[in-house]
């Protein structure tokens, strides 16, 4: 049954929003709260109450009308269907400050993806420690992978560096690439590629503040008297 | 002109979605893509091509039937929908790997969010140049903040200081917050604050991960003679 159940395949839309939920879901279990409507679970997630609904359909999970969803169970869930019940291992290549912060950031570990490897392409960097993981050379690491039987890759190279990254990456045997560079990479079909971008999250606040100068420019213009344009604020 | 259409509000999912479009759209101006339909868009960026077309309605942006959206127009609608035709200085509270790695990164200042500011809590990292700017003392936030009149300030410190963090930049006169640390943190009304969850991602690709390992263990019953799940996998 549960093979079946992991067969059939929800859309990539949806997948991509169970990590928000979780996430949200999380945070209210810290909160205390136990149950939580779609309506609200929508609200935090900046979506639709339909689309939640439709979404946590695909885990078979319906919430109860008035009760709305179990947050502990839906979290349980969501993390059965993204396999989060178990850790998968991750291969850092890039041992500079992001990769280092992404092995000691505890974020990775506590969320089910311990470091399982470092690799660098600087052999100053080679050898030494890193959230208890010693950096190995890339030219090792196809061993790394292959020791650990690790699928997941991150890379966490200056720009220039990331396809020769995601090259070697796909040449150890790793299937899924998770890129933190700026540069768009590619990677043979058959191996899932996700980029990170640091900045997206600060294009969203920026129009906020966007909006924010604009009504304090609105509230100065208002403010000169006889000015013309104080009827197209209301 | 410029005054009213930025005050028209945009749903919150939209202005979530404009950066992934953005990203997706400078990485096909890149690859010298110079026009692109919906279902095109959509398809990158994993949504359908009805709410990609009712998403860029809200930049008055249209499309042509037959040939679609000129990837460069686009591009130039959404930056100046989000903010983006200037640059924010941001401030980043905490000079630990995370810190240096977002302010080293190019990634920030490239996408038009300069550093203006790195404070720490630490005597020992104050003083320090990371990517051209001075890191100060917590202590002297304020000034940091009034100085230049910066309006976003990034969190990269460990996850119990960041609610420190968030009231500190508050206290300054902050109005944006992106939390990168793991902790939850809570600021007044008026401001806004966004998490990033560097591990998100790898949760998309565990889903992935997790969907090969049950094909493959499917593929392994398929194989065993008379094995009764044989029918189940069609």
């Amino acid at each position: 049954m549960a093979g079946q159940r992991s067969r059939r395949r929800i859309p990539e839309a949806t997948v991509a929003r169970l990590p928000v939920y979780l996430q949200l879901l999380t945070d209210q279990f810290e909160l205390e709260v136990s149950n939580i409507s779609s309506e609200e679970l929508a609200e935090l997630a900046g979506v639709n109450a339909a689309k939640v609904r439709k979404d946590l359909s695909y885990l078979g999970s319906y919430g109860t009308r008035g009760v709305g969803y179990e947050v502990e169970f839906l979290i349980y869930q969501i993390k059965r269907e993204l396999g989060l019940t178990h850790d998968w291992l991750v291969v850092i290549v890039g041992a500079g400050n992001l990769g280092q912060a992404l092995a000691g950031h505890g974020g990775f570990t506590e969320r089910g993806f311990p470091v399982g490897g470092i690799v660098d392409i600087d052999d100053a960097k080679v050898g030494s420690l890193i959230g208890g993981v010693r950096v190995r050379h890339v030219k090792d690491l196809n061993q790394v992978v292959q020791a650990r039987n690790i699928s997941i890759g991150v890379i966490a190279t200056p720009g220039p560096a990331a396809q020769d990254a995601a090259d070697a990456l796909v040449a150890a045997g790793v299937t899924s690439i998770l890129n933190f560079a700026p540069n768009l990479i590619t990677a043979p079909h058959g191996v899932s590629v996700r980029k990170v971008d640091l900045a997206v999250e600060l294009q969203i606040l920026s129009y906020h503040e966007q909006r924010r100068a604009n009504a304090r420019a609105a509230t100065t213009l208002q403010s000169v008297p006889g000015n013309g344009r104080r009827g197209a604020s209301a």
